[in-house]
Parts: structure tokens; C-alpha cells; sequence
């Protein structure tokens, strides 16, 4: 109506929408630290709802299924993977691969990230996890293709590059099964250390 | 009796003995094989008597429930592993860490390896998976005094041993969940190959 404000309104379409959003945030978080704590089949729906003090018919409403909630986190993650996989193309390749290396490490380490490790080994598949899938798929294809860009710059050493990738991988999600949050060293610090041994290796120069 | 020779009796207590055992271990390694495939929680005790042809009342005979099964592959491949970490005390500390590890990536891509892995990521704990746990552990020790050792001989750069550590337990695991039987390289060259890039490093030297 013209002359008076638009007032906020909790019944208003994009509040409430917004509002649901966020719940559905929290409660993937909640979801996301209890699988990675725990286990995807050693968590059931009525412990992320005690996490959050609700009841269980109200987490059906922000989720359909146990399948929905890791898949959901996992994605989270796989949406900042895919952010870091932009490096800059002027750089050499192996500068563009430790930039790389040291995020997917860094979001190794959070809840959200480490669903993606949960989600693998609990074998979560089917047409619900296939972005998940294919986002491991784009890190691994991106890792090859610096490791064979680096080949031809020269910053990186000739290699077999699928083993090298498995190599690469298999260390940064490692980290998934190991990182504890209260750890003594924060988990930048941790994939600046990783990255810097995959790339110097341990012969000494 | 006297005069008289043995009869080799398929009920004489000590064969009996030896062809359960036999069976035992072909009951494992057809559970190993199921569970290295589709994952434990996707492998029943139904899944695993028809790969072998018999009733599930038969195989209860040679195992008590699923955990027992996949604790006793584990456990084949632990055995395996605590033979690996004797190696010669007169070698430089590399070259040690380097025959151990190649052991350590062979094992890891059969069936019984591949379960250390399953197991882990099932979370299957408890006093059953005691030994299992404490063959893990003893690896990783021995990874870590080699790295000590190296840096000590000169024959490994000084590096945080906990973090490195970790590199190489997850780049060599990292085999169980991607070897295939099938695959166009042999599990040793893979282990070679593995090897020698977390040995070199990915700059050029």
C-alpha cells in the first residue's frame, strides 16, 4: 500500500523460506557432526534430533532420510570444492596445485567435508549422491591435469599421474579420518604441512 | 598296533582340526571378498553362503555372526603385516621405510588388506577388533621411528612425523578402496610406484 513501509512478517513467503533454509543449515550441521563423529549406520535420525532438541516428526521436516542428511552435507562441501578448483591459470602448475591442495585439505577437516569420506566409505550411492560423485570425480580429474600441466612447465616432476593422483587423494582425505577439532594444530596449519610433504617429499634435497 | 601302519582317518581329531581350518579359511576369504566388493553393511551372511555354496546353518559352524568374519580377515592381514615391520636393522632408515611401505601397499590390495580398511570405515570396535587396532597402531609407530631414524641417518629430510605420518597411512590405504583385481597394473608395481612418489616428492630434484 503505498505510504506505508513494508512490514517484516514471519508469514511473508521469502522470510519463511529464508527462515526454513537455515533451519535445514542447522540441521545438516547437526547431522554432519554426528556422522563424522560416530559413523553414517551407528547414527540414527533420533540422535541428531536429541542434538538439536527436537522431535523427530519436526527433523522430517527439514529432511526426508538418513541418506537425505549425508548427502546434503556432503554437498555443502562438494559446493566449496568446486569453488577451489578456480586457481589461477597464470601461475605454474604446481603453485596452482598446492593453492588447491591446501583448501580441499582445509575442508577435509570440517564436518561437512568429512561427510564426503563418511559418504564413500558408507557406499551412499544412486541417483541422490551423484553430484557428491561427480564433484570427487571433477578434484581428481583437476589434480591430473595440473599434475600433467606441471609435467610440461616444468614445476612438477615427470610421474604416473593416476598414481600420483590416487597418492594425493588418499593422503588429503585421510585427513577426514583422523582430524580432531581440538587437536593441537588448527587445520590450515595442518594442510600447509601435508601439502608442503606431498610436494617435497622424503628424501632429503 | 604293532606291525600295523597308519590309517589316515578323516576322523582322527588333528585332521578334523585341519579341514576346519581349511574351510575357516575359505569362509574368510569368501566374506573378504564380499565385503571388500559392496561393503559391510551391504554384505549379509546370506550373501556370503551363496558364494560359496552352502547353507547359512553351515557357515554359522565357522563363524559366529558378520563381525566375527571381518575381524578374522582383518586379523590375516594384520599377521601379514607384523611380519613386514621387521626389516634390516643395518639398512639406512629410507631404505627400511621404503621395503616396509612397498609390503605394507602390497597388502592392501588383497582382500584380507582391503578389510582393514572395510573395518575401520565400519567402525567395527570392541575387544573383537582389539588386535586389529593394535596392528594398526604398530604401523604407524613403525612409520614414524623410520622418519626419526631417516632424520637422524641423513637419509630423510626432517619433517613434523605425526603429519607425514598420516600422508603415507592415507595415501597407502587409499589402495584398498581404489584396487581392482582387474586393473591393468600389478598390485606391485602399484606399490612400487606409490612408493617412489612419496619418496621423491612432486618438485623436481
Amino acid at each position: 500500500m503505498a505510504g506505508v513501509r513494508a512490514v517484516k512478517s514471519p508469514w511473508a513467503g521469502r522470510d519463511r523460506a529464508a527462515e526454513r533454509e537455515e533451519k535445514r543449515e542447522a540441521v545438516l550441521q547437526a547431522a554432519a557432526q554426528a556422522f563424522a563423529e560416530k559413523g553414517f549406520h551407528q547414527t540414527s535420525l533420533d540422535d541428531i534430533a536429541a542434538l538439536l532438541g527436537v522431535t523427530k516428526p519436526t527433523l522430517y521436516y527439514y529432511a526426508r532420510n538418513k541418506d537425505d542428511l549425508i548427502v546434503g552435507a556432503s554437498e555443502r562441501a562438494v559446493a566449496q570444492i568446486m569453488e577451489m578448483l578456480a586457481t589461477d591459470p597464470h601461475a605454474a602448475a604446481l603453485t596452482q596445485l598446492q593453492n588447491m591442495l591446501r583448501r580441499y585439505a582445509e575442508i577435509m577437516s570440517t564436518n561437512f567435508g568429512r561427510c564426503i569420506e563418511v559418504m564413500r566409505t558408507a557406499r551412499i550411492e544412486g541417483e541422490a549422491g551423484a553430484a557428491v560423485l561427480e564433484g570427487r570425480r571433477q578434484i581428481d580429474r583437476r589434480i591430473r591435469d595440473l599434475l600433467r600441466l606441471g609435467a610440461q612447465d616444468g614445476s612438477i616432476a615427470p610421474c604416473d599421474e593416476r598414481i600420483t593422483t590416487f597418492m594425493i587423494a588418499g593422503a588429503i582425505n585421510g585427513i577426514a579420518a583422523w582430524y580432531k577439532d581440538d587437536g593441537q594444530l588448527s587445520a590450515s596449519v595442518i594442510a600447509e604441512r601435508m601439502v608442503n610433504q606431498i610436494v617435497s617429499g622424503l628424501a632429503p634435497r
